[in-house]
């Protein structure tokens, strides 16, 4: 399989209120285009599949295991699977790069692809 | 496991002449970013290891399986394993972040990490 993506042109799905996201599922791993609008964030979670990423833009506050790390564009970052974290952006607009594997099969069926 | 990496500061590695890389190793999976020089490029070559990538900076042409794919930065791609593959910088300096599942220990050899 091979797949190219303009992630330019959406379209873009909703993940919570002011975060949006853009994923490419491959076989064993997955990438999600995230967006997090200022006063918007994602809640403390977890889940068994490893997390990836790289912000893209402004400043992504991660929380993982209860501590605090502000990253901003340029940084990456990895979560073990079944760590609890937490997002939000710090100032305005936040895009970061997800990395997921395995692939978030709740995330296939909720874009439905 | 938690890491997080600031790439702004390095160090680099060198994957080819003209071709640096900065690998964060994960349990499953793998981030690698990469900067191509001008003139720089990646032979065809393959390996189990799925890949996927986003590209930052610049112009990436990837060829996957003998199809040329001219991939300016905000494009994404994915190639699953075993797929021969190519890789060269249009133009300038080209970054991209690539991704491997499951990670690749002849790079964790390379970087002595």
């Amino acid at each position: 399989m091979t797949q190219t993506r303009d992630f330019s042109v959406g379209p873009w799905h909703e993940l919570a209120p002011g975060v949006r996201m853009q994923p490419l599922f491959g076989d064993a791993a997955m990438l999600n285009l995230i967006e997090l609008e200022p006063g918007s964030g994602v809640g403390v979670h977890s889940h068994d599949h490893e997390q990836l990423g790289l912000v893209l833009d402004g400043v992504l506050v991660l929380t993982i295991d209860g501590v605090e790390h502000h990253l901003p564009a340029g940084h990456g970052f990895q979560i073990s699977g079944g760590v609890p974290h937490a997002a939000r952006p710090e100032g305005g607009l936040c895009r970061v790069l997800d990395v997921f594997a395995p692939i978030r099969e709740d995330y296939r069926e909720r874009v439905g692809g």
